[in-house]
C-alpha cells in the first residue's frame, strides 16, 4: 500500500489497476482430438503510480490494453496448463515489464467443457459446459528475484450443494426478538465460493501439483459436506475446511463465503395435509451468510494472497 | 384471445394473469435414499376476465395466491413425476376451479441434482447441482371435457456447447457495409434454447414416456451438433431438429433459439506470433441470433402451444 | 413465416435471424454543446431463406456481422433522431439489401442521460445516466414498395412504480386452496414493460412525432396509476392504456407485461408492536405476473406488429 | 480476528455470521402525504464464535433468522432516518444482544423513489424509482461503552457516469504487448462505487448531519468529475476524492473502484465515412478497472472501518 507525499492536505492511499475479465479461450489442436482451456482472466498491478494519480503522468503506468494483449499473447507464447501456472507467468511477467510496480494479483475463472458423446465415447472436437461450479485462482506476487514472494489461492466458486436431511440448527441464543422455532431436521443448501491457500515455500520449492491438489480437495470438501451430521452450517464449514487441510500438505487455510439458501417448510395444513419434511419453498432473499477461515496450526503469515479478494472477513 | 365489449371507445384484448416463478422444491423420503424434484413453476390462466379489468370486480378470478398454493399442495397431494405430468395435472385443475378461464398455461423448469459420491457410491441425502442446462415444459391446456386440447411442449434451456473445429461461413450475400471475410474454420458456440411440440394425439392416447423421450431427444440432438459439418449456425440447428423428429413419433415439431457466441481469433501478428486457429476471445455482445423452427410434415396445427413462449420468431 | 418443401419427412418453418444487442453511442458534436444517444439495437430478417437451413447455403443470407456494420455505418450516415425513425431507415434498407426477405425487425432500447449539474446549469458534455428505465421500440416493416406496411411500436421497459395506498383486493373467487385475506389497503408496486402500436396509417402519412408522442403517453400512464383507485392490477393497467390511447390518436393498442411485485406486511405482533401498514417486505419470488391489452374500437388489423415481441400474451 | 484454540491441527480464524439482503420497506404515514424508505439490509456479527464452528454448539449465537426479525421490528420501533442512524442503532443493539460478539457490521443500500408528477405537483402516495444509482452505509462497530468505535462509511454504488470530451490517454508506459495508441480525446465513462470514511471522533461527538454530508458529497465529486480535464480516470478519480475531502470536515478518506467502461471508435472507412469521435461502441468485458483511495492528511486509523468491503484494494 504505497502513499504518496501530501499536496493541498491529501494524499493517494492503496491503490490498484488493471484490465478485468478477459475472456480467454485456448484450443490445444496439436492432434484431432482437440483440448480447451477457457478463462476469465483479471490482472492488476499495484506499487508507486502516484504520478497518474495526482498530476495525471503515466510514464510509469503499462496500460490495461497492454495487460489485456499479455494475457491472449502469453495464452500462444506459454500455453495454458493449470491455471495457477498460468496466473503465476503473468504475475512476474508484469513485474519485469513495469519497475513501479511492486505487486501484481492476476485472477482467473476455469469454466470447464466436458466432450460430447457420441455412440458412447467422448468426440473430438464438440463439447458441452460442465457443470455450473467454476474452478478459480488468484495469485498475488509481490518482490523480484530473491526477494519474490508468491502467494497462491486455488478455489471453486458457485459450487451448489445441498442436504435433505442430517442438518439441525437449535440450542441457540434467544432475546425478544427470537421467533424461529428449533429444528433437527431441515434441508441445508448452499452456493459455495471457497478458497485455499497455499504455504509459499511449497509452491517455490518443487512446486504444486495443481490439477491433482484441486481435485483432491474437492473431493474430501464434498465427502465432508455429505458425511458431517450438520449441527450449523458453520459446523459444516469447518469439517470440510479441516478435512482439505488433513489431506494436502500444501494447504495452510481454507477461507468459505456460504449463503445459507433456505428452504422453507410449506405450511400445507390448510389443505388438510401433512408435510413432514417433503415440501419447501427455496427462498432467495434475505439469506444466512456465513463468512470462516480455517487455519493450520502454524501456517505461515499469508502476507498478501487475501489481497483485494472480496466475500470473505 | 377473448374481446370484452367496448366502453369509452376502448376494449380489452387479450389478457392472462397467474403466478410467477413458484421455488417448488420436492423431497421423496419414503426410504433413506432421498429423491429430490426442485423446479421453478408458473401458472396463468386466460379467458373471460373483462370485468375484472374494466370494473375491478374479482368474481371471476381465481387469486394468483391460490394458485401459488396448489402448486405446493399438489407437490404432496399428487406427487411429482415428469414436470409435463405435473403441468397438466395444474392445467386442468385450475381450469376446473375457474369457469371464466378458457385457457391455462403451465411453465416448469427443473433444476437436476446428482448425488455427491462418496467412497464411490451415490450418498443418500446429499447432492450437488448437476449441470447448467435445465429441462423445462410449458403446457397449454384449452378446453374441458369432450373439447379438451392439451398442448405440451418440452425443451432445454441454457444448453451450452461449442464446436472447435468443422464449422464453416462462407459464399454469403455481400453489399456495401459487409467486411467478414469467408472461413472455412471456425469456432461455433450457442446457448441453446430449444423446444419441442407433441402430437395432442399421442398425448391424449396412450401418453407419452416424457422422460425417456425427453433422454433420447436431448442425445440425439447433441449428436447432431457434434457430427454435422457446420456450412451454418442455421443448417446445424436443421439437422439438430431433423434428427429430435426422426427418433420420437411423437414430437412433431422443434424450435430453437441460439445466439451465435462469437469467439473471435486474437490478432497476435504484433507480437510475432501466429494464431492457427489457437487463441480466441469469447465476445458478449453483440451476438448474432438464429430462430429456426423445423415440422415433421403433416404436423398438427400448434393450436395454443406456443402461446406466449418467448424467444422464438 | 415461409415453410420451405420438405425433404427427408421434415420442413423449414418460421425463422429469423439478425444481430442482436449493438451497443451504438452516438456524439452530436457539432458545438460545444455535446448530445448524446445511446443504443442497444438488435436487426432481424426473415424470408425464403430455407437454402440455409436445409444445405448451408448462404447466397441470400447478408450476414449479421453486416448488419452490425449497417447499424453503426447509419448513426453516422443517416443520424439518430428518435429512434423509431432509426429503426424504420434500418429496416427498409436491410429488405432492398436482401432480396430474399419478406420482413425486417428492428428493436432498439434507448438509455437516457442527463447533464450533470455544475453551478447551476447542466455541462456541456459530462452526463449520468438518468433514470432506470428505458426507451423502447419495435419496428416491423413486410413487403416493399406500393406493398410496404410498417408497424411500429414505441414503449418504456423496467418502469418501476408504487403506490403505499390506494389499492385493495377483495372479492376474488376462493377454493379449497385459497388463503389469501381480503385487503382494501395494500401496497401496489410492479415494473412494467409496456408497449403501444400505432396506426400503419398514421405512420404512413404524415409520420408521427414520435418524442413528443412518447413524452405524452408517458406523461398520462403515470397520472393513470396515480390517481387511479386500484381495485387489482387488472384494472390500474386497463385505465393506463384507455388514458393513452384517448391522448394520442395515432395510439390503437397499448399491451402490458406486469408483475405485482408483492410487498407483505411483516407480523410485528411477536414483538409487541403493531403494524398498521407501515414496515413491509419486499419480496423476489414467486410474483403475480399480470399481462393484458387495451384496444381502440377499430383498430387495424396489427399484421406483424408483435411478431416475436416476448413478454405479452 | 478471533482464533480458537487448536484442535487436530487445525484451528478456526476469521469468521463473520449474519442475515444479507433484508428487503426492508417502510412507509411513513403519519399524514396522508407519505415517505417511503426502501432499504436492503445486510446485518452480521462477529466475535467468540468458537464452538459454533468446531462443535456445532450454538448457545451464543444470535441466529441470523433473530438478525432479520429486529431490522424489521427496528424499522417500526426506531423509525428510520438517514440509513447511517438506522444502520448505527442495529449494531450497538446487536453487540448489547449477544455478548460473545466483539463487533457488528451492519451494511444498507437506499434505493429512491421520487413522487409521480399530476397536475404539476408531486403525488400523495405514488412514486416512481428515482435514478439508477443507490446510496450506501457500511457500519462497523466494535466494543461497548466506554470503549465503544464507530466507523462509519457512505457511499454511492453504481453511479454511471460520462464524459464526451475533455478526456486523453496518452504518454505512458510500452513494452512489446503494447498496441494501444494514444488520444487526447476520447470517451471516459465509468459506473463507480465510491465509499467514504468518517472521523470516528465526528461520529461520536455531536454526530453528522448524514443527509446534508451526503448530499454535498455527492455533488462536489460530480461537479469535480465534469470539470477536471482527464488524463486518465486514476486523476479524475483522486480529484473527485480531493473534492469530497475539501468540502466536508468529517470526511477522511474516499475509496473507488472504477470500472474504465470501454467506448470503442468504430471503424466507419471501409463504408466511405469518416468518424470524428461521434459512433462508438460500447464494450461489455474486458474492461479496465481503477481502484485507489484518497486520504486527508493525518487522517485516523480505519480501525474495522473497511472491514469485509469488497471491491477494494
Amino acid at each position: 500500500m504505497s502513499e504518496s507525499s501530501s499536496s493541498r492536505g491529501v494524499h493517494l492511499g492503496a491503490n490498484q489497476y488493471g484490465k478485468a475479465e478477459n475472456r480467454v479461450v485456448r484450443v490445444v489442436r496439436d492432434t484431432a482430438r482437440h483440448e480447451v482451456r477457457d478463462l476469465t482472466v483479471s490482472t492488476s498491478l499495484r506499487g508507486d503510480f502516484a504520478a497518474a494519480h495526482t498530476t495525471g503522468d503515466q510514464a510509469d503506468v503499462l496500460p490495461t490494453d497492454t495487460q489485456k494483449n499479455t494475457a491472449f499473447a502469453f495464452a500462444k507464447e506459454k500455453g495454458i496448463g493449470a491455471i495457477e501456472d498460468y496466473a503465476l507467468t503473468l504475475a512476474d511477467h508484469f513485474l519485469e515489464a513495469t519497475p513501479a510496480a511492486t505487486g501484481a494479483r492476476i485472477e482467473v475463472l476455469e469454466h470447464t467443457w466436458a466432450r460430447l458423446e457420441v455412440d458412447g465415447a467422448g468426440h473430438d472436437h464438440a463439447f458441452a459446459r460442465a457443470g455450473s461450479d467454476v474452478r478459480t485462482t488468484v495469485v498475488n506476487v509481490e518482490g523480484r528475484g530473491e526477494e519474490r514472494v508468491a502467494q497462491v489461492l486455488s478455489g471453486i466458486s458457485d459450487l451448489v450443494v445441498m442436504k435433505t436431511t442430517g442438518s439441525a440448527f437449535r440450542g441457540f441464543l434467544k432475546d425478544r426478538y427470537t421467533t424461529l422455532p428449533e429444528t433437527d431436521d431441515r434441508i441445508l443448501a448452499t452456493s459455495l465460493v471457497v478458497r485455499w491457500r497455499h504455504d509459499p515455500a511449497a509452491v517455490a520449492a518443487a512446486g504444486v501439483a495443481w490439477d491433482a491438489s484441486y481435485a483432491e480437495v474437492r473431493r474430501v470438501m464434498l465427502e465432508a459436506f455429505a458425511t458431517t451430521h450438520s449441527e450449523a452450517l458453520q459446523q459444516t464449514l469447518y469439517a470440510m475446511g479441516e478435512a482439505a487441510i488433513a489431506a494436502r500438505d500444501e494447504v495452510v487455510e481454507v477461507r468459505f463465503s456460504a449463503p445459507n439458501k433456505h428452504h422453507f417448510l410449506v405450511d400445507l395444513a390448510p389443505f388438510g395435509l401433512e408435510n413432514p419434511g417433503e415440501v419447501f419453498i427455496a427462498a432467495d432473499r434475505p439469506y444466512g451468510l456465513i463468512e470462516a477461515s480455517v487455519l493450520r496450526d502454524g501456517a505461515p503469515d499469508p502476507g498478501a494472497a487475501w489481497h483485494a479478494v472480496p466475500g470473505f472477513c
